[in-house]
């Protein structure tokens, strides 16, 4: 929590290959690209009074240590593991020691795929989630936290 | 679909001991009663320019109907199957044969829950879905809903 | 069994979403409607002189009821339980219970599908089944109907 | 909870195929009907000072609407989910949410029957359990009700 | 069988760390040690004109012992065989082999506990069981008892 | 396929063990004999102006060379793989590769027997399914082969 | 069975690879050749007055055929089904429908191998089994079977 | 081993319920009694050369300690664990140090029974196996320990 | 829990098999015998001022009560349940209920052998341990103690 | 090995319906057919110096023949035994007792297909693999096969 | 790809403890180092007119991020996942997002070792691959990558 | 390992969210720091005479490297790997060819945890392990350490 800060700041992580959004199978993952999702996301960010950190990684490691540094620094979490949903305990347990907010966010919906898809690690530890709904989702999942920091 | 209306419709649907909702176990599904969500999301409807039509059910074949009734007459559903999530296929191969966009919904975290629970039959056929954000997330997926009605 | 009746009496049961035949995902089931099947069924019924009562229920219960009544009143089932195939136990207790013989009739090949409809809870108390002959497999059940209750 | 009424109501509820009890495989369920055990369960209420409600549905989702009944209007519900103890999440949820004390009842073994079976959703939310003792079952339950409201 | 007496014996036997009741845990099992359970069955007993045989065991083979002494010489056995109702095939091979009946009891319901407690290995070799009455449970096994034997 | 002749061709295949029929568990498999059932095809086919070939073997390999057989000049298959359902990748492949249409037949109901039994290889590549009419579901098999070659 | 035949006739069956014994791997299954075994399995039978017919086959459908025969021909069976022990449904079969003793054989100890060799599908329908003696093994199952026989 | 011993000593072990054998459930364990297969299995000793102690116990922990005074007293071991072979690590632990030959023995056919008998932990660490052959099964063994002891 | 004593009491526990310890298969545990593993922790605990209690029991039921008898005397529990570690759930209850510290000890590292051995029943109810040291281990453990004790 | 030949031998096995090859599913397994792969493989033969026998089955027991013909006359085997490679235990033992190098083969990628394709009980005694390759991969097999015996 | 090149460019990517390649268990890798196979695939790549990028990390994400950079540079992927073949979702989602051929490669045949590497998540998203070749495998896929590329 | 150096050197490793101690959940892992347990251990190993490497690291690849660092500089390593025992084959692969004896620490008891925690991919590959003694156990495993460097 950052209770010194005018604005709420909310954290917005993507995991590993989200880099190469709408460079790469555009019929499954639309044509907008990571850093077009990156100016969505601060210009929703304004209308909602939200200070958005946009960031991405794709080292297990790198995510877990961004997480460490939003528990300290940001009022919520929005994150798109990726690959890692499906194997990464660190990336869980980094995320089951945060206190603020973290809303789980998928572009398509990963429960119709392959059957390793099928487990997911960080379920069992976000708030919330938003899925299938493209990049529209991540507009849903601001909204979402916005609430969720008003209480 | 239903082309003729003026404005888009939307069928809520609410599957077994919804109806409890608000009455019973408020420290985990909170105070508002499946009614008074009802009015939320009519109100909320009428922001967003969509006519709502809210309904419940416990059984799972009336459930079916609705679905049926829903694929002739609305333009989206959006869906919180609760038991039935876990242990329906017949709901299942109704969703799947819907041609409208279907959201599914649920007020908690279900992954966060017992074994059984990590089953979900309806997911693999739904396009998008919103957890965890309880009555708040059915705001979102009307949101949602207009978005995707809108393209 | 019905004694006292000339012509033995067959009940052809449908499961849930058997009523939407026809009007959804012609590709798969064909152009025939459920109505247009019951007439069909009832128009072989009268070449093999048994009497035909065709029904249809999407609810779990209704159909065990169904089965109750069949078991009082017909001759023999046949029996297109659809998604509960894979889910009810319950239907599967009153088919068990039942002392005529019972059909099982599928339009496609369920073998062929997803993971969950693997499990078959009815086949096990079926006497006899027919699957992927769409539409004429109904023909073809009568006529093993028709040899089984000539015995 | 009845506080208001004299005598503690007790809601005796019969899952799917119970009404059948007596009228087919006697071999195993014995020779008394379902309408016969409802007037021995009235009786024993009478020497236990305990008014019963005795009902059966066949449909999953009637049987989760009488046991919100129940849950607004009687003391205990002793209940014989039949088929669907091993397929109901939706009745497991609704009798979670139950505050009054709820005894589960078999008249016969279920361990020593199929593998599905084996699969028990109920028993992890009710109180207490009585098995194979047939119709007698009925006494015992009844008797273990009456202690536990006594309390 | 023990035709010769005139009393009715029915064996009562405990399995492992049953003899520590109402010494450890009493917010789970009670405040009731084993011994003051013994002098309820004893008097119970009196009332349903049963003589009481009350035996505890922590081994599991002295456990098979006592069943193969109740198999010659009681006319009935309740047990509570506390852990090795999950792991022992020795003590199901014994019960197996017995002629009188045998009537399952435990204090609390264990369906509602570890993973590794849902085998039962003894379930599926009693005629009857009794379950989560806590100490009042065994005098409704030995009320089923008795009319097991009046038969 | 086999267009240059006047009659449709459709090879009938047995598989292991078939070769006995009618000399061991009549009380199982009736007491027509393979050689018996052949003679039955035949008649049936000239009723239904088929030509039949009608050929068993015990070996798997001898079996897939058939298939590759009837494959190149039969214009319909029907298929009783016997045990190699439960455990031939090889007759798999070789049906999958046909193009002809084929049908699987059983004697009994297979799924009502043993654990191994539930595992079906051969389904997913057939077509269509009779099971348990015994003998005559030889007829009812042709009669659909007849129904699927004159489309 | 054989009833004709002054002595008793039984047939020692063989599975694949079993023709290599003693040429290779005599580490693990001895110096001995299936030859060699042949001549002292017909000498043991002499001392026992049995007449020994020793086969071997490398294919399925080939053992199938000699189970076939035996069942006509032999008075009792000894079976070392090598490979196939573990596969075979289609042996299984075969060997279920004989009427006369079957014993299973192996020269080493199955079950402490690979995890794919944990099941035997044979063990379930012989009537007894030797292993782990290596050669001697045989002579332990001639002097079983002819013990067998003279009931 | 005891090189000191004119006569090789032969322990023969026998598990939980066996000393039960022939009085209960004859129909399947036949009517020879444990003390009984000790004077049958004495007087085989003695043709044999080899002297026999004959011990049987209910309790893990005490065969346990028998198999370690074998180890340090006889020249070999045949052991039917009955029970315990499908749930004793301890038991195995104890076989696993043994020098000495030991051959596992049983009565019947434990592979065509229960699920949880198809768990053999004992077979892993033992040298060679009878089974099936009722009572003359144990001169199998002994004449298989007096070869393997002869080596 | 022991308060009246000056010196704080340890119960060293050894499970089935451990008094062989330094007899057999020294290439694995070490030659220290466990009488001299005794008289090293005897003497490590005059170091730690702990009094120590060394003892060793083949059969569940007696370790069973060594832990009760231990719950009620002494301060700290150090076990090495040996092959009950896998399979005891008995030994499990007992020590749930055990209100001083316990520590499991292995000589050597369970997770690196069989598949049998992955399971560790008593894991999750003890509060720490130590594998793989050998026979020094229970100098770490003592020392262990030493420290949870003295807080 | 045959040492005296002057060019090492190479013996190419083909399993269950590889001799359709080129004929029917061109799209998946290309349009040379199996005599043409033949013709290609001594070509590339020929260029390093390898005699090659090129030879097909379509049964588990020929192909397990020929396995032990290549061990007592070959250098070196290439096998691509095509179905069998996820059932038969009796080619993996024949394949297991061969001492000379052994490269296992598949013209596409069998571990992107059907669940029961991945079970691959041969690559565990096999030397080296090349798949995905199409019929060239064979090619890059014989080089690889020369390296493994010019050592 | 990189059609502007002359040579076509093929990356070589090895993964996690790779690097120590020939300095630890030269036993089982043998005593190239990393350093050399690289000479060597760079002097094969001259041979075979390819130009080689070379390259090992121990990071997943570093990997992910080579596989995207081979992606938008390279003509072909040899990949040498090691550990991470069998639990990396995120490097195969990113191999599957390639468009470029992707060969799988390892020095030695891993399905010949521990349960947990049995599972490849790789296999299914790569075209071909090469595996227990030792150093020399990477000479085949060279070769089979120059096959590939030719077409 | 250092053999020129005076003093034995040990590495201690940190895995991912281990420098998050002391600051998050105090109530699971105590309020001691990363860096002030480092101190401790600095000055347990100046008591035990071991220079003492303290570090950590949230990724993969990078404990990977420091494992091969310690590999060439260290005489002994001490591991938590906290996360990624349970998920990384990549760190079991690297410790697997370490040469010093390797001992795991853990802070709490993880099999007292959640389900995928009960997969402990590294502890097959260690030497030693000591876990749930809190910091105190850093103490115990340098002791244990000490004493596996002075044999």
């Amino acid at each position: 929590m950052n209770a010194a800060s005018a604005k709420k700041q909310v954290m917005i992580l993507g995991g590993p290959n989200l880099g190469r959004l709408g460079l790469r199978e555009p019929g499954i993952y639309g044509l907008t690209t990571w850093q077009e999702l990156g100016d969505l996301c601060r210009s929703w960010g304004q209308d909602l009074d939200l200070e958005i950190d946009f960031v991405q990684e794709d080292g297990e490691g790198s995510l877990v240590r961004l997480v460490h540094q939003a528990s300290d620094q940001a009022d919520g979490i929005i994150i798109n593991a990726a690959a890692y949903t499906h194997t990464s305990v660190a990336l869980r347990d980094a995320v089951a020691a945060v206190e603020v907010p973290v809303i789980e966010i998928h572009l398509t919906n990963p429960t119709a795929r392959e059957e390793f898809r099928q487990t997911n690690l960080l379920a069992g530890v976000v708030d919330s989630g938003v899925f299938g709904f493209g990049v529209h989702g991540y507009r849903l999942a601001l909204e979402g936290m916005a609430q969720l920091l008003s209480v």
